[in-house]
């Protein structure tokens, strides 16, 4: 007998975990029929993300586990009708995604490739740009993120500098913290990457007068939080050519308003909070493997402590 | 008393030489006056690529070596006039170069950046690609460029399979060798970089049929032959959709002529030879430490034996 799992998330993802899932489950040797139209008494798993159509778990008696698609579990937790086992998300997925995301949007910026991207007409333009060790990186923010991104830069050869609000040590990198580290970690950084949390003292931390310690020309690539950047200096820097290029993946409002001037300014890439986001394969595999962990008698992994919240 | 420096070679490289090169040369410790003017009798060391307005090294009497700009002086030592001891320009930065231009295309099509790049018109595309770990990537040739980019690769966590002609074992890369290995290499492949040498066996090694063994929609990145790759073929297949993107370096002629169909072609990125170029500042350090090890009494570094020409 197949198990019956039931998938309850927004409409549009489920053309994909429709297609990853099954393979998933079946990779991880579990007999399944995924759909989402079970009738509750006859489920054995929910994977799970808030939607409209599912806020009553009272039905489905029979229940094994709740695997949710997100990471952050706040706005579940507080559903009195969920007694069944709850697992949040916890996907190696997020930083790898991170890393390559960082890693690509620097070299695009590094190498020059929109020169070549938008020069698509004839013109033999072969200007060489510096190699990595002549392009100081700076990363704001040496979390678990941060840190993996800065390594990933240093073993491309960039020379990294990272800072965090107290001391750290992370091979490959020179950290700096505190005040006056930061104002030397922004120094002659060519570019600037943002993965800082976003709390009362990193709010609008990038304004005028630190985006003048960066050099002449510099990046900023900011797939941390919308609010660590004050928006009007930013694009004031633009204006003046001390910023050359901002690439952005999170903004105070999201989605970007469409009227927002990020969208249109010519040295401004908006790309739309994807920096580090579940990938239904890789979450599908975390979800299949859990799954089957359950079905061999082990206990169910990540699992939410109600009382704590996630 | 400072070294005369005379420097000869294409005017256009001027400019940034005149800038990187007194810059090296302090900083290797030598007291040197740089110049294009300098007059033959006075010069201590000639800085050369080949050009016009010199080929005739006699009057050079004092002068204690000719130091190539290019690695190949093939064209060089067949100069009768120079007896000068002569060294080629063996550069580091030339691997380095390579592998930043191969992960920044590579990361380019897999993070699938042009969506935004061209799409900056108020819509929020928050569609997510894949993680690298599931995109294979197919590196042909496996000299030093090859497996230098195919191990940074994998060190992002892409699945890199690599094929030579002849065995090989790199740690990092799934390594195939031979007629049924090739097959096999381009089979589901998502990219594809070429990095293998020119030879009459390697002459048109891409065309329909092997693009056709590749995953449908896959990226071609040629940073190494231009006629590795059967032009008719490839734009075909990009007609079909077989091939969803081509990121082309070298060309069977270069520059590529204005009229080429590759720089006007949507699916088609032209960049012009520039994947692995010397680079201003990485070559004037070689240079520069060559002439310091000379003026410290050290012998030449690189130093061309002329009977075998390199």
């Amino acid at each position: 007998m197949p198990l019956n799992i039931h998938f309850s998330a927004a409409d549009h993802v489920w053309d994909d975990y429709n297609v990853v899932l099954p393979q998933a489950l079946e990779k991880a040797g579990v007999h399944a029929h995924l759909s989402r139209d079970h009738a509750p008494a006859t489920v054995d798993y929910i994977v799970f993300a808030p939607n409209p159509a599912l806020t009553d778990f009272a039905p489905f008696t029979r229940c094994k586990a709740v695997l949710s698609l997100w990471a952050g579990v706040e706005t579940i937790v507080t559903n009195d009708t969920l007694t069944q086992p709850l697992a949040r998300l916890v996907d190696p997925g997020l930083t790898q995604g991170m890393v390559e995301w960082v890693v690509g949007h620097t070299l695009r910026h590094h190498l020059g490739m929109d020169t070549h991207i938008f020069g698509q007409d004839g013109v033999w333009r072969d200007h060489v740009p510096p190699l990595a060790g002549d392009r100081p990186v700076t990363v704001l923010g040496l979390g678990a993120l941060g840190a993996a991104c800065g390594q990933a830069l240093a073993s491309l050869s960039f020379p990294v500098t990272g800072w965090s609000r107290g001391a750290k040590t992370i091979e490959g990198i020179t950290c700096l913290h505190g005040s006056a580290g930061l104002e030397q970690a922004l120094t002659n950084a060519e570019i600037l990457i943002l993965l800082l949390p976003l709390t009362p003292l990193t709010r609008n931390l990038i304004n005028a007068e630190r985006l003048a310690h960066l050099a002449k020309g510099a990046f900023v690539i900011n797939p941390g939080r919308g609010p660590l950047i004050d928006d009007t200096a930013l694009l004031a820097a633009l204006e003046t050519g001390q910023i050359a290029h901002a690439t952005l993946d999170v903004f105070r409002q999201e989605p970007l308003p469409a009227g927002n001037p990020y969208w249109t300014h010519p040295k401004v890439t908006v790309t739309p909070h994807i920096a580090s986001e579940t990938r239904p394969a890789s979450a599908a595999k975390v979800i299949a493997q859990n799954i089957a962990r359950v079905e061999a008698g082990q206990p169910l992994k990540n699992l939410v402590n109600r009382s704590r919240g996630y």
